[in-house]
């Protein structure tokens, strides 16, 4: 709230009715459905429908203005894929809901993109399930990160490409409106998930959006709140993102600040793993 | 309560009740106020008087591994006050409610701890307040630190020395048997504050605390909570600490990691200051 501007008055008014939202929790829930009723009350209390807004066009902005250069980069790697893979994850990053922006740390995401650990074996799988597939859905995260999708989606020319958002302003994820202004609309079908938690909420999915998850060769999701919410969905699933917080690192066996591509979902050999939170 | 070793069931009842406190919450409460709720749940949910015992005993020892080789730099220094003086504050890092035990950032502060920036006319204010007093006042923060101004304290030769601890136990601040097992029983007289708030409570504090509070020439108040409690305290109080949130960069016009040494308190030229929470 303080994020968006919100008066001292309706944070103090947001606050204890967040706190009786988090004290009847279902424990069971998954941080996204968490994080998702107490952001209609933040809503509710800035009395904005998307609160956010300023803040996610920003975002936009700021890699808009990097864009051709990180095109570049990509374009003359080794592997433009891979390459193009790195900075998708990169900018996850622009997560709001825990970072400030600063444009100095941007920077050095970008500077770090192609040198940054990452699990060669499993991006290798990745780019073979790319290779193989002929329709793709990505689930989307930070508004700003959109552009590097689009980047990302670039480099999978010959395939039919669907872009999840949220189904309507959750925190500084990508809603259709700022997928338009990352420019998604010009190389993806866009999608709503149907929900506006930052995660992707089967339960709540439109039809539509279960019909693309369920016949996509490859689904591809971004950023830890559609892995909060998906690590254990029955379909296999590559995850690419950043970790950013101690629950994440013990279940990727990871740490804050690692870059993921990890695999989930409902390859047989692998259920259990996921049941147990082990990818 | 996972620094403590407790169980998920125990965390999983205890959050609930946390979280309906906080709900109810006065908002005018202080944050040692509210901390010293939520620590109250936090013990009886591990059914345990002393929950961070371990971690105290653990950090106390830790310090007292390296008192001599601070000693010597201290009694070395041009200025053997003032570098006891950083090296307080320098121990003011050891706040497991906020930091994880890390041996490297330890030493990393005690290393950076003679250079470190400090405003230095309020350095020589205090040191003048420190000469013109016969009964100095400390009220203590935590555990590990406590050790540091014992270092501090024997720089104040000649002087009637008060040292305040925590009523009871309260998250990893020192009680009575903490300060005992740093070795502050042998330079001061040690007094309760009367509370298990993690910070000083007049409105709760004992009358024999209050006695010394009321009437000790100078007194000096170490960490965050201390400073939370007591910024507008009707006395004048020095205030060593670091910065560790953003409420308190705000209200003190500096940054989290910022050395601070600020005085406060009943000097009717800065009530109006303090009032307004400008030290």
């Amino acid at each position: 709230m303080r994020l968006c501007g919100s008066a001292d008055a309706d944070i103090f008014r947001a606050l204890p009715r967040v706190m009786k939202s988090a004290e009847e929790f279902d424990q069971k829930l998954t941080p996204p459905e968490m994080a998702m009723c107490v952001h209609r009350i933040v809503r509710e209390e800035c009395k904005c429908a998307d609160p956010y807004k300023a803040v996610k066009a920003k975002a936009i902005r700021a890699v808009l203005r990097r864009e051709d250069s990180v095109k570049k980069t990509i374009e003359s790697a080794a592997n433009p894929f891979r390459s193009a893979v790195r900075f998708a994850i990169a900018g996850n990053a622009l997560d709001f809901a825990i970072f400030d922006w600063s444009a100095m740390k941007f920077d050095e995401q970008l500077c770090s993109a192609s040198e940054k650990f990452l699990d060669e074996a499993a991006l290798d799988r990745l780019e073979a399930a790319v290779k193989a597939a002929r329709t793709i859905m990505i689930l989307g995260d930070n508004a700003g990160e959109s552009v590097f999708d689009k980047l990302l989606i670039e480099q999978l020319s010959g395939k039919k490409i669907i872009y999840a958002v949220r189904g309507g302003p959750a925190i500084n994820d990508t809603t259709m409106k700022d997928a338009e202004a990352s420019g998604l609309d010009k190389v993806a079908t866009l999608v709503s998930n149907g929900c506006d938690a930052p995660g992707t909420l089967l339960g709540r999915a439109s039809e539509e959006f279960l019909g693309y998850f369920r016949s996509a060769d490859l689904v591809i999701s971004k950023g830890q709140g559609n892995y909060e919410s998906l690590s254990a969905a029955p379909r296999k699933i590559f995850f690419l993102t950043q970790i950013k917080c101690a629950a994440v690192t013990r279940d990727l066996k990871g740490r804050i600040g690692d870059w993921i591509v990890a695999e989930g979902g409902a390859d047989k050999t692998r259920q259990k793993n996921i049941k147990g939170h082990v990818l």
